[in-house]
């Protein structure tokens, strides 16, 4: 026996499971409980193309969930896409009641609610929504901004350092932190880096493992910012393991300052199916980015260590004075292995506002 | 009925009400427990001149202690100082135990152990050692060293800049942070900053109370580091709120950069009684602390802002290359309103060690 409650909290653990796969779909966890209570199914989206978490756990539970609840962290699609509606399905099944945590935003695939209620079943949502729309964050961000969600990792010393005087910065943060890194690139869908990055430190921008340097099955895309297309034809992040795209002006056009712009390399990876973006720095195209408005959320991982001297974090992000300083709130503290790791997300400024936004999105 | 243990913890906690006003007194507190093992008496050591820890306890006491255990943070003195040993004062009253944490690294106020079992006392030591050696860690260092216990602390956004490119930076971190250097400010017996900051920023250096400024009563010496004598007379930092030290090359002495040497300052405080010192900055100073290496602990409130330019939290600490860079280990990690506070302590380098310190230690 699990109380709805616990077995929504269950749901949006299963869901996060999808993360890294799921693109341009989002991640959905789904439960399913006998008229006694008891768990007979479950389920996870897991992979853009295949069966949706509801469909998953039906399988799962056969005539068990008949007369019983599905509870699931996003409301049922309504359309038939690579799969038919979930809501027909649930419907199907026999289900008595369908707890939800977070409406479709997407025109498109929404309706399941109603279309359930029509059929009679008593449909609850808001159900741990907080929560939910915490573990669908990427997507749900993307699908609302027509853009994919960006997350700026960096690693620095205490006082804000990410290299020392001479340049080397190997390695600034912890072998903990390191392998932290890869856990998160295995969540995104693109890692993007600038050309000075590539050019300094040849980077291969994958998800391995660290010890025996294995490449995960799924890699996201690699993106390079290269106005004038620089990379050099032999960097690591040409080579077989990922696919990459090395974005020039020529290709996406400039944006103001004459660089490459930083809005149509976004929508060009939106267009792609790309929801989830890593930006992996450097400083300047940090600074470009934040600039933009076009970062969602940092993640920072601080080594203890003073250098007093050496490249800073972040350069240029266009502030001048304390009062345009950028604002973000903590989400999240932790120590991993001798290093802090902080997620901060951007706090919306007033001229976030839809009337004030690029026609663009 | 509480354990010894429990009594440990107490005292600690005790001991600790004493921070900022016992120096060149360690902090200390005690716990007497009746024969049965109810708490019959408690104390700590308020201020330097005041009556020590266990004297308060008996006090409280009276006979109740006779037969009883005794559970003190700190070595019982064995000396007459401004006041008679600790260790007759538990003999008289007719202890049957005493439980020590830390013994006392002081030769001159040491063998109090001793002297009370050779009256026939049973003395335990080492209850809780770390946590108590935690408490007085300002004090024992400065013991060790011959200078006091220096704490750096910063306030910076999370790319580690103190303020933005025109110079603004109030305020960099928010009212609770602000309210809690204030509190930080309270435990120590002096704040040094450089006359940069001075002329930069004129702060008055005291602890108050940030609602309506009323000034604590007691208030650590404030040190401006000066070379030339440069801090105007009308700097606040020379107001009547408190005692102030403007340290001259004249005073001093010059280091070896020409500028006032940093290790005669700290003597020269230690001499004053001082061991527990803030320092406070700016940037250049306290790259010359740490290149000297005469910090031990720093604490960084890392507001959750971004500004991309602005004078950095910490400059010419003498590290040119990323294996030089200075190591620390995070002892704690707190929000503080919408700020992180960290504290990180010094990992002592292999110079460290007392063959390779200068002589004046
Ligand atoms: N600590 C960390 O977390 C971390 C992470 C990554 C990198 N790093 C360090 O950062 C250093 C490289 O940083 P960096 O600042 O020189 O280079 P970067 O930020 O990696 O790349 C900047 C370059 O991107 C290109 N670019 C194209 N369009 C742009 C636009 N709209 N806005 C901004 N840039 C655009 C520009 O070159 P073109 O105009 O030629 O295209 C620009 O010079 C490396 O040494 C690396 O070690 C540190
Ligand atoms: N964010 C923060 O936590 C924080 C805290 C404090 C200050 N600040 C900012 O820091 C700025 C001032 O910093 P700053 O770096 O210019 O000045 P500073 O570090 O406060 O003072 C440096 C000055 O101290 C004097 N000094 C004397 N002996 C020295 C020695 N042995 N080593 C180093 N300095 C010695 C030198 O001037 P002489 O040679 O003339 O004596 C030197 O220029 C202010 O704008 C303030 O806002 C920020």
């Amino acid at each position: 026996m699990v109380t709805e409650d616990e077995a929504m909290r269950r749901a949006i653990a299963l869901a996060a499971r999808g993360l890294g796969t799921t693109s341009p779909n989002p991640v959905v966890g789904c439960l399913l409980l006998s008229p006694e209570g008891e768990v007979v199914g479950e389920g996870f989206h897991a992979y853009a193309g295949g069966p949706h978490a509801e469909i998953v756990a039906l399988a799962q539970a056969g005539e068990r969930a008949r007369g019983g609840t599905c509870v699931v962290t996003l409301e049922p699609c309504n359309h038939t896409g690579r799969t038919g509606p979930c809501s027909d399905a649930l419907i199907q099944a026999g289900l008595r009641r369908v707890v939800i945590a977070v409406d479709d935003p997407n025109p498109v695939a929404s309706g399941g609610a109603a279309t359930m209620r029509a059929a009679g079943l008593q449909v609850a949502t808001g159900m741990r929504r907080p929560d939910a729309e915490l573990g669908n964050i990427a997507w749900l961000t993307a699908v609302r901004r027509g853009r994919p969600y960006v997350t700026w990792k960096f690693a620095a010393t205490l006082d804000g350092r990410s290299a020392a005087a001479d340049g080397t910065s190997q390695w600034v943060s912890s072998a903990e932190s390191r392998a932290d890194v890869h856990v998160l690139r295995s969540t995104v869908d693109a890692i993007v880096a600038g050309v000075g990055t590539v050019l300094a430190d040849d980077p291969q921008l994958t998800v391995r493992d660290l010890r025996d340097g294995s490449l995960a099955i799924k890699q996201p895309l690699r993106v390079v910012v290269d106005s004038h297309g620089r990379t050099p034809t032999t960097a690591r992040v040409r080579d077989a393991a990922a696919s990459t795209w090395i974005v020039t002006t020529a290709e996406a056009g400039p944006g103001p300052d004459g660089r490459v712009d930083l809005t149509a390399v976004l929508t060009g990876l939106f267009e792609r199916g790309i929801r989830n973006v890593l930006l992996e720095g450097g400083p300047t195209l940090a600074g470009a980015f934040l600039a933009a408005g076009l970062v969602d959320r940092v993640i920072g991982y601080v080594a203890p260590k003073l250098l007093g001297a050496g490249r800073a974090a972040l350069v240029d992000a266009g502030i001048s004075t304390i009062a345009e300083a950028l604002e973000l709130d903590f989400t999240d503290i932790a120590q991993i292995g001798a290093d802090l790791r902080f997620t901060a997300t951007l706090r919306p400024k007033p001229s976030d506002h839809p009337a004030h936004r690029p026609s663009s999105e």
